[in-house]
C-alpha cells in the first residue's frame, strides 16, 4: 500500500510539475530588498564562505552529501499536502512534521549547491501549502488548549513556521514578488496570527510552548522585513491580558505574570546560570527556537545583542544542558523527561555549533560535535567543521557543577556531582513549571551512564500513537509526578504540597551549600521546608573517592526535623537484581498494592521485613555490575520491596522494583546510607570480581542543630568520620567540636577524615 | 585487607624463593624422555616456528604481550596455595581456579620467551601443591555427589588437571628427574586417581562432567607417557561397573548405558552434525576438554587420528556451536544456558583455532578469531595469526542450519531459521541430558541479536557466591525446566513428560521436515508424540521474506491431536512494552498465581481478556523496534498476560511477561500465529516508524491430516497462501488440492504463494 500510495503522489506531482513549470523566475530581478536574502540563518556571505570550502570540510561534507541523498529522494517522490486529519503519530501530522524538516533542508541546498531544482520544489510546495491554507480551518482534533490548522496543537504549527521561515528566506530571490506577495497574505502573515492573536493562550504566556510560537512569528517577520511581527515576537501581542487563573492541559496556569514574548521568555526561565526551569528535557526542546531565532536575530538584527542578553544566558544555558548529560550524552530525566534524549538530537547539533561559532569557540564543543557526526548546513556549521578539520577539538569534561534555578538564580537548583564513573544528580530546584515533578531533594545515580538508582522520567510514549496518541498518560500524573516515584521522602503517603501544583510552583528548595573544590569529596546540601508544612528536610549527599573503597562511593544524609510525629518512606529505586540482603523478608502468596492513592497505588509489595540489624543491608547486580545500600535502620522500621505496575489498566508503566524504608510514628530522624558500586560480573567469563561491600558499619556518632557526623567502618579495619554542618555552612567558617571525647576542629562546612 | 593479605603472601613467596632458589636447574641434562617436551599443546617444532615469527605477527604478538603483563603482575604479588575450604565464588576456590589458568600461561610464556622466571614460577608453585596435596583430605563441603580435594567437586580438581599438565609439559625439561618424580608421585598421579578411580560416579560416565574427568587424567598421562592413565581417560576405568539407575545432583542417571572414557563421551553426545545433547552453552563448557585433550593426542598419539574420530565430528561440532550463536555470537539458551555467554569465552578461542589449524582453514573462522582479538599461544594460535596477518579472513555467514540430535542423529535435533535479521530457533530435540528442558517443538526468535521472544534459560547465577553459592536454584528445577516456561504447548497444567527425566529421556520428537534451499522461505516441521501420550503436536514453523512486509516475518502452524479433551495453554514469552490489543482485557486489583505447581505457580496474572475476534492481536515495543503477534483465536479462549515472579522468596527469577492463550476442554485443534517485526524508534529522534501490523487476517482455509493451510491478507490487499504437508513431506512428492473451488500443485513439503 504505502508503495502504491507513493506512486499516486509521484505521478500527481509530475502532473503538477509539467502544468506549472518554470513560468516566471528564469527573468531574475534583484531588487534591493532582496539582495538581503538569505539573510536569517545562512547569510550572503556565509553561503560564499562555504561554497569556497565544499569539498575539504570533511563533517560539513558529509552531513551535507546526505542531507541532498535524504532531500533527492524526497524530490523524486513528489509532494504530498494531506488535509489535516491526525493527532501525533498519524498519517497527516507525521507528513507535515516531515514537510517542514524537507523545506528546510531543500532551501539550504539550493543556496549552498546553487541547484535551481530545490527552489523551485521549495517553492511548490509552498504554494500547496498556500493553496490549502487560506481556506483550512481548525484542525478537526479538539483535545488541544490551543488547536493549530496543520496540526492538531498550535505548537506544532509553530514549529512548521520556525522550519519553514528559513526556507522561505532561501528560496526568498527565487521567488517572483507577485508569488511572495501570495505566500506572505495567503499563508505566512495568517499562519503567523493564528498562532499568535488568535491563540494567545498558547502565545502570551511563559512557556516553552510560547517560545516555538514567538521564535515561529518572528523568524518569518525576519524574512519579511515585517517589524510588527517582529516586536510581537520580542514583547507579545500588545494590550493582550490573559486570565491569570487559567490553566492550560498540563495543569500550568497558562499566564501567571502576565509576562510574554521571546526576551520573556528567555528572562523568566533560564536561571544566570543557563539552567531551565522545566528540566533538560523540556530545554533541549525549547533549545531549537530559542537560538534558532536568536542566530537570525544576530544576522538581521544585530543592535539587539541577542547573545548578550541577560549576560549571555542563551550560550551558557547549552553549556548547562551538555552538563545535564550522562556519560553516553542522555539528558537526566528531570521532571518530566523522557529518557534516551539525548545531546544526538539536532536540537543539540544547533546548540552545539552556535554556541562554538557565537561563544568563546570552546574546542570541548567540537569533540561532541564530532560525535554527532554532523554539522549545521550553515555558517556556525562551517565554524566547527573547520575547527575540527583543523585539530582544534578537545575532550568536553564534564565536571561536578552546581546550577541554580530560577530567574534571578535565588530559587534553589541542580547539582550534579562527579567522580570517575559515578554521577549524582540531585534535585533541590523550584517546581519546574507544569512539567514539574514533586520530588524536592531527590536524587538519582549513574555508572558510566547505567542508572544505579533512576528517576523514573515520564509516563509518556512521545508520538507513539498507540500509546494515548503519543501524548501524556493519565499514569504521569498518577505516578511519575507523586513524591513516592522518586528518590526522596515521603510523608504520611502524601505528595510534597499535596501534589498541587499551585502550592508547589510558589515554593522552592534552598541550598545549604555546594563544594566541588576537593577532587575527592564532593558535597552538596539543600533544605525544603514547604514540601509538609511543620516538617523541614535537610539533605546531604556526597560522592567520596577513597582509598578503601574500590569507586568511589555515594553518602545520603537526610535529617527530618518535624512539629509532629509522623509515617515516612524512604525508597530506593534500584535496578536490576536482588542478590543478597543482611534481613530475612517474607514474600506474599498473592501481590496487593501498597495505598490507594498519591502513587501508592501503582505499588505492589512483593516482600517485607522488620529490620533487625543497626545496619540493613540490600545488594544487587545491574548490567554486569555489583551494588550495596548500606542503610541505617532501628528494629521499628519496616523493610519493603515494590514494584511498579499496579493499577495500570493499559501496561503504560515498567514494572520496576524499589527497596523502601518506612519508619512510622516519627518526629525527627535521621535517613542515612551509603551507596557502593562494586565489582563486576561477566556471562562470558563467569567471573564475579569484588561482589560484596567494602563497609562493616554505618553509624551516627553525633547529630545535632548545627552538625551531623557519621562514622563508617570499612571490611578492612579503616574508619571514616564525615561531619556535614548543618545551619552555618559558609566555605569561611571554621568549626570546632568533640566526638566520642576527640577534638575536630575545620573550616567549611563538611569534614571528612580517616579516624583510625 | 586484600593489600595486607598480598604483602603477606608476597613476604612468604620472597622467603620461599631465596631459600630454594636455582638449586638443580642450570646444569641442563637432555635426556631421550626431555627431548619429547613440550609436546602436549605447544610442540618443540611449534615453538621455533612461533619464535621465527614472533613480532610480526600482530594478534599473537598482542596476546603474548597482555599474557606476559597478567603473569607479570600474578608473579609480583607471589604464589598463593590455600588450604581448599570454599564453594564455587569463595576465596579458595577463586584463588586456586585462577591459579590453575596462571600456571599454564606461565608455562607457555616460559616456552614461547625463553625467559626462566616463568619456569622458575612455575616449579614453585606446583612444588606447593605438592606440599599441600599430599596430605590434603577431601574438601570440607559437602554438597557434590564427588568431591575434590583442591576444590568442592571432582569437576573444579579436573578443570584444574588440564590446565596444569599443560604447565607441566612446558616446564618437564627445566625440572630435575628428582623433581619430576617429587610431582608426579605425590601430586599428579594420585590427584588423577582421585578424580577417576577413587570418584567413578563422577569419572565413568559419558557426561560433561566425566569429560573433564577424561581430560585431566589423559593429558597429565600424556605428558608423564604413562600408558595407563591414557587407556584410562580414552576407555574408562577398567572393571568398573557402576549401578546403572543411581542419579547425580542434577537429576541424571550417572551411567545408564555403562559406557565410559573420552570416546564414548565423543560418540554419545554429538550427534553426526555435530550437536551436543545438552545444548550450547555446556558444550561450550564441554568444548575446551574435548579439544585440548584431543589436540594433545593428536600431538603425542597421532597414530589414533583423533581429528577423525567419528567422520570429524570434533571439528564439526565446532561449526555447530558457532551457528548455535546469534548475530553478537551469544549462544541460544536452550537447556540449563546461562544469557550472555558468547564465542568471546576462551573455550571458543580454543574452539575456532583449533578448528581452523586441524580443520579445512575455513577462512570465516579468522574473521570471529579476529573479533575474539586473541589466539591461543600455540601452533594453532600461530596458524590463525598468520592467516589473519596474510589477510585471508572472510566473513563467518551464519545461515539457516539443521542440525540433528542423538549418537547417530536420529534423536529429533535443533534447526535454525536465518533471514536478514531475523533468527528462528527451533527445539525437536532429545531431552539433553540432565541438563535438558521440558520442551518439546519450543522456540524462541532473535532479530539482530535481540531476543524478540524468549527463552528463559537457566535459574542460576553461575559463579555468584550470593545466590545459592553460584549453583542452580531451586527454581531451575521448579520453574525454568517446566514446560510453562518455555513457547511450546502444556497440556492440562503438566509439564512434557511430566517434568520426569526418566520417561522424558526415552523419547524425542521426530523431524517432519526441514526446507532451506528457497532464500525467501524456509521452514521446519516437527512432530512430538509421546510427551502427552494420547495426544500429538505437530508443530511447523517458517521464516519468511515477502515485499508485502518489511522484515521477514515468522509464522507457526501448531496442530494438536487428542484421543481426549484437554485444556491447552501457549505462551508467547515477549520482552518489552505492550503498545496495543485489538481486545480488551481486565487487569485485577491484586496479583495471583496461575496456578500452584509444574511453574504455574510460578506466574502472577497480570490481565485476563475473552477473544472477540478471529484474530487476537498484540504489539509491543521492544529495543527501540515493534512487534506485532496475531494469532488465530476462537471466542472460548481465555486471553492471558502473565509475569514470572510468584513464590520467589529469594528473587531468583526476573520479572518478565508473557502473553498467553488457553483453550479449554479442546480434543484437536490448531493454533496459528504470524509474529512480525516492524519497524523502529528512537528516543532520540522521537519519531515512530511503521508501527502497525501489516496482516489485516489471518486464517484457516483447510485442515486435515494431511495438510494444513492458512491464508494471510495484508492491509495493502494481497493475499498470500501458505499450505504444509504434515504426513508425507519429501522434497520429491508432488501434490494436487482444492482450496476454495481453486486447484494447486506443487512438488515439496510445503507450498506459499500470492494468491490475488
Amino acid at each position: 500500500m504505502i508503495n502504491s500510495i507513493k506512486l499516486i503522489v509521484l505521478f500527481v506531482a509530475i502532473t503538477f510539475v509539467s502544468c506549472k513549470q518554470d513560468i516566471a523566475n528564469d527573468s531574475k530581478k534583484i531588487a534591493s530588498e532582496e539582495s538581503n536574502h538569505p539573510s536569517l540563518i545562512l547569510t550572503a556571505q556565509g553561503v560564499k564562505d562555504i561554497r569556497v570550502q565544499l569539498g575539504d570540510i570533511p563533517i560539513f561534507d558529509k552531513t551535507l552529501e546526505k542531507v541532498k541523498a535524504e532531500i533527492d529522494a524526497e524530490i523524486s517522490l513528489g509532494i504530498e499536502t494531506p488535509i489535516p486529519l491526525d493527532y501525533s503519530g498519524g498519517f497527516t501530522h507525521v507528513r507535515h512534521k516531515r514537510n517542514m524538516v524537507v523545506l528546510q533542508k531543500a532551501g539550504v541546498l539550493y543556496q549552498i549547491l546553487d541547484d535551481k531544482k530545490y527552489a523551485k520544489y521549495v517553492k511548490e510546495m509552498l504554494m500547496q501549502y498556500e493553496e490549502m491554507y487560506k481556506t483550512l480551518p481548525l484542525h478537526p482534533k479538539t483535545r488541544s488548549y490551543a488547536r493549530g490548522k496543520l496540526f492538531w496543537q498550535c505548537l506544532n504549527d509553530s514549529n512548521w513556521l520556525v522550519y519553514v521561515s528559513q526556507a522561505y528566506d532561501c528560496v526568498y530571490n527565487y521567488l517572483s514578488e507577485e508569488e511572495r506577495n501570495k505566500l506572505e497574505t495567503n499563508l505566512f502573515r495568517p499562519f503567523a496570527d493564528h498562532i499568535s492573536i488568535d491563540s494567545p493562550q498558547f502565545y502570551q504566556r511563559v512557556h516553552n510552548h510560547s517560545t516555538w510560537g514567538n521564535a515561529a512569528v518572528g523568524m518569518i517577520g525576519l524574512v519579511m522585513n515585517d517589524q510588527e511581527l517582529i516586536d510581537r515576537a520580542l514583547y507579545g501581542i500588545k494590550g493582550v491580558d490573559l486570565d491569570k487563573k487559567a490553566k492550560d492541559d498540563d495543569g500550568g496556569f497558562l499566564n501567571k505574570d502576565g509576562k510574554a514574548g521571546f526576551l520573556a521568555n528567555i528572562e523568566e526561565p533560564f536561571s544566570p546560570d543557563g539552567y531551565y526551569n522545566e528540566g533538560p528535557y523540556y530545554q533541549r526542546y525549547a533549545m531549537y527556537p530559542f537560538l534558532i531565532f536568536a542566530e537570525g536575530l544576530h544576522n538581521v538584527k544585530p543592535e539587539l545583542k541577542i547573545f548578550e542578553y541577560k549576560e549571555g544566558v542563551l550560550l551558557k544555558s547549552i553549556n548547562a544542558l551538555l552538563n545535564l548529560s550522562d556519560a553516553d550524552g542522555e539528558f537526566f530525566p528531570l521532571n518530566d523527561g523522557q529518557k534516551g534524549m539525548s545531546y544526538y538530537t539536532s536540537a543539540l547539533v544547533t546548540a552545539v555549533d552556535i554556541s562554538y561559532h557565537f561563544g568563546t569557540q570552546d574546542p570541548g564543543l567540537l569533540s561532541i560535535a564530532s560525535l554527532q557526526d554532523r554539522v549545521l548546513l550553515d555558517d556556525s556549521g562551517l565554524a566547527v567543521a573547520l575547527g575540527i578539520k583543523n585539530g582544534k577539538a578537545a575532550p568536553f569534561n564534564k565536571k561536578s557543577i552546581n546550577l541554580s534555578d530560577g530567574p534571578n538564580g535565588k530559587q534553589g537548583g541542580v547539582a550534579i556531582l562527579r567522580n570517575e564513573d559515578i554521577e549524582l544528580v540531585f534535585k533541590y530546584a523550584a517546581q519546574g513549571s507544569s512539567h514539574g515533578h514533586y520530588d524536592k531533594l531527590s536524587y538519582s545515580l549513574y555508572e558510566k551512564g547505567e542508572e544505579i538508582l533512576q528517576d523514573y522520567g515520564l509516563a509518556r510514549f512521545v508520538n507513539i500513537e498507540q500509546k494515548g496518541g503519543g501524548n501524556y498518560l493519565k499514569e504521569n500524573k498518577t505516578w511519575a509526578k507523586q513524591t513516592i516515584a522518586h528518590n526522596t521522602l515521603t510523608q504520611n503517603e502524601t505528595s510534597h504540597f499535596n501534589g498541587k501544583y499551585e502550592i508547589g510552583s510558589q515554593h522552592h528548595s534552598v541550598l545549604n551549600y555546594f563544594s566541588s573544590e576537593n577532587e575527592n569529596v564532593q558535597v552538596v546540601s539543600a533544605k525544603e521546608s514547604n514540601a509538609y508544612p511543620g516538617t523541614e528536610m535537610l539533605r546531604t549527599m556526597a560522592i567520596i573517592k577513597d582509598e578503601d573503597f574500590e569507586k568511589p562511593y555515594m553518602l545520603d544524609l537526610m535529617k527530618v526535623t518535624s512539629n509532629k510525629a509522623n509515617k515516612y518512606d524512604f525508597p530506593y529505586y534500584f535496578l536490576g537484581q536482588v542478590l543478597q540482603t543482611n534481613f530475612e523478608y517474607k514474600t506474599p502468596k498473592t501481590l496487593n498494592t501498597l495505598g490507594s492513592k498519591n502513587g501508592y497505588q501503582h505499588l505492589y509489595v512483593e516482600a517485607t521485613a522488620k529490620a533487625f540489624n543497626e545496619n540493613s543491608k540490600l545488594s544487587w547486580l545491574n548490567e554486569g555490575k555489583f551494588y550495596t545500600l548500606t542503610s541505617l535502620t532501628n528494629s521499628n522500621d519496616e523493610l519493603l520491596f515494590t514494584r511498579i505496575g499496579a493499577n495500570d489498566p493499559e501496561f503504560n508503566l515498567r514494572r520496576e522494583a524499589a527497596f523502601m524504608l518506612r519508619r512510622k510514628n516519627t518526629k525527627n530522624t535521621l535517613f542515612i546510607s551509603i551507596i557502593e558500586a562494586h565489582g563486576g560480573y561477566s556471562p562470558v567469563t563467569e567471573s564475579a570480581v569484588n561482589s560484596n561491600s567494602s563497609i562493616k558499619e554505618l553509624k551516627v556518632v553525633l547529630d545535632s542543630d548545627a552538625y551531623t557526623a557519621i562514622e563508617i567502618t570499612n571490611i578492612n579495619g579503616t574508619m571514616k568520620l564525615f561531619i556535614t554542618v548543618n545551619t552555618n555552612a559558609s566555605k569561611q567558617q571554621s568549626h570546632k567540636l568533640n566526638i566520642n571525647k576527640k577534638a575536630y576542629q575545620w573550616v567549611g562546612p563538611y569534614y571528612y577524615t580517616n579516624i583510625n
